[in-house]
């Protein structure tokens, strides 16, 4: 399957099946010695990796049997090019350019066409990758890669031409390319909710769920347009404290809430409930609070899903129509990276998306602590540094 | 209750208990006499009633026990001002000047302020009404009215001024009175849905569902708006071959259809399914076929809702949230129907929305012809003449 003409070797986190299907997610992760091909092929580029965000979406997509295992997972990278495949789209990247990346597009679709990649036709492609991407350390195996079009988690790793925001301009220094790999996932999802799907009015309240990455993405986003009112909610204390210092006028923890329509709607507009709510948590409960604590003619933006197949969500949609409010899918922040990144990278000179509050970083082959402060609420933003 | 100095006479269809659950709605209506007051009160006028379209909500509303009967409905009116009450807000409105009645709203919320009556705060009383209103003929039982502030199913009505759309110059004549009476519910509903909440572009699908008067002008709408692709649905095939005599590039009869999914996608935009879904159903089954048969990025617009308490509808919202999908709920077609119902006059003029395809007239009496007729399919919108 491999010979050492085409491949040369790199380490990666690999998820494996899982054992049992009560595994923890990322228990199936493992730290090892595998072969990423030496020559990117049309339209592709060798990346030698720099850092690299986790998203959930990690984990969710390499648990259970929706997807092949095993694979390398990864979706926030930064690195630099280490080598150029051919017929590439553009002539300016060059050997050694620092880039970030972000998901894989078609290019050639309706969506695409209009400057609207996050719903491109093919987008599935990001969560099934590429089989035979990687091969195993023996030469044996092949393994899944092409994971959003890069597999980050791999201090050398094969990317579609897609991806790649050239990030010579955008940086100041190695640190920043760090701090800013999860600008290609997380943080222009939660950032795009809100300035490029929500676009509030000062006057208006948002409130936002789930106050991880996106969430306070959102919360950043919500003070850059101005909101008058912006509250975050979780379970978490310390997240709850955190969002107030990103810009939130207000956050609750809702660890205790008996009535959580109530909780939600009480606060925001003087007792009519938010304008605009995004949930990045895809918990039915508080998708079912959220729609029908929302103000007359207000918007629920759905971030966060689910993968449980038993998650169905029951809507009375007269409640949705009585009222005039809308129900809004969000892939992505809706986002054209190549033109939000270094919209968002702007604002983070300007002191109004300060992510650097949120990032910790950790040495690849520790992600199992990683994992863990992640999972424990001890870190919102963690990144891999290869 | 009553004094033959504060009450006059005059008839109207009055709203009765039903004998049983099961009963047909409209089974409940008589027309016969009763007492309307002689003099309006603050912000009140006398109507004399010249005609008043039928709407489904106006069986919906006198079915079952939600709402107090005996009680007058009636919201698509037209008349004459029979007499002022103290402090309105209008001072050109005069005895004896033609006007159009929509729904009332309160004026002083903060969605009445930014010129959204629709989303009144208090936009529940249309549906309510008041007690005492009416009286019965022998003086002794108080008669629900103010529906939709005009119970316009009455030779004379005391009318709330928000109601009120003068119309002496909008008409040519008392022809049209009658005519323009449904644009205060019906038409101006569906008109509203796509001109002022899709907004669809030339390029655009758009696929309404229910060919009823508010189904119709909303395909008359979409042709105004120049969609490329204007598709109505029915199970009445009558009315399928009429929307594409109003502006619909294709009516689609779905009696037949065993996969109602699979018929509403295929035909739009090359089997990627409508960008726009207008439904004035509100039956589940083509709810649950509309937001999986729409085009990534469409927009399902709910319009019509079942009354029945069981209707619950049931939504993956994975499936909004991965294509970037819409739900949006529709209230009167988002209408301030003082700056709305003149423009759609004016469309009337340019030939470009032709209700008059659409109407069928019916002395007041023989409303229960008129009901017959709208449920077998034999007429569109029925008008009933005063």
């Amino acid at each position: 399957m491999a010979s050492k003409d085409t491949t040369q070797p790199t380490q990666a986190i690999v998820a494996h099946p899982l054992a049992t299907e009560n595994d923890t997610p990322g228990a199936n992760w493992q730290f090892e010695n595998i072969l990423v091909p030496t020559k990117p092929k049309d339209g592709e580029l060798l990346i030698s990796m720099l850092a690299s965000g986790i998203c959930h979406s990690d984990l969710t997509l390499t648990s259970g049997g929706h997807f092949k295992l095993p694979r390398v997972a990864g979706h926030e990278g930064a690195g630099y090019i280490k080598a150029l495949g051919p017929n590439l789209t553009n002539k300016n990247l060059k050997e050694r350019d620092p880039v970030l990346l972000s998901f894989r597009y078609c290019g050639q679709c309706v969506n695409c066409k209009k400057g609207l990649p996050s719903s491109c036709d093919a987008f599935v492609m990001n969560l099934v990758g590429q089989d035979d991407a990687f091969v195993s350390e023996n030469g044996k195996e092949g393994i899944n890669g092409s994971f959003f079009g890069q597999s980050s988690f791999a201090g050398l790793s094969v990317v579609q031409e897609s991806c790649v925001i050239p990030a010579k301009d955008l940086i100041e220094n190695e640190e920043e390319l760090k701090l800013f790999s999860p600008l290609g996932c997380g943080y222009q999802t939660g950032a795009g909710a809100v300035l490029n799907i929500a676009k509030p009015g000062k006057e208006q309240s948002i409130m936002v769920a789930g106050l991880g990455g996106v969430g306070l993405a959102a919360i950043m986003a919500a003070k850059i347009a101005g909101c008058h009112e912006i509250i975050g909610i979780d379970r978490i204390a310390s997240r709850v404290k955190l969002c107030e210092e990103v810009g939130a006028t207000k956050g609750i923890d809702t660890s205790a809430s008996a009535d959580l329509t109530k909780t939600l709607k009480e606060p925001a507009n003087g007792g009519r409930g938010p304008d605009f709510f995004i949930d990045t948590t895809g918990a039915p409960a508080v998708l079912e609070a959220a729609y029908h604590a929302l103000a007359p003619r207000g918007t629920l933006i759905f971030i966060g899903a689910s993968m449980d197949p038993k998650a169905g969500w029951s809507v009375d949609y007269r409640v949705v129509m009585k009222d005039a409010k809308k129900l809004v899918g969000c892939v992505e922040g809706d986002s054209n990276p190549v033109k939000f990144i270094p919209q968002l990278v702007k604002y983070y000179r300007e002191g109004r998306f300060p992510i650097d509050k949120l990032t910790k970083y950790y040495k690849a082959a520790d992600f199992k602590t990683a994992l863990h402060d992640m999972h424990a609420g001890d870190a919102v933003k963690v990144v891999l540094e290869w």
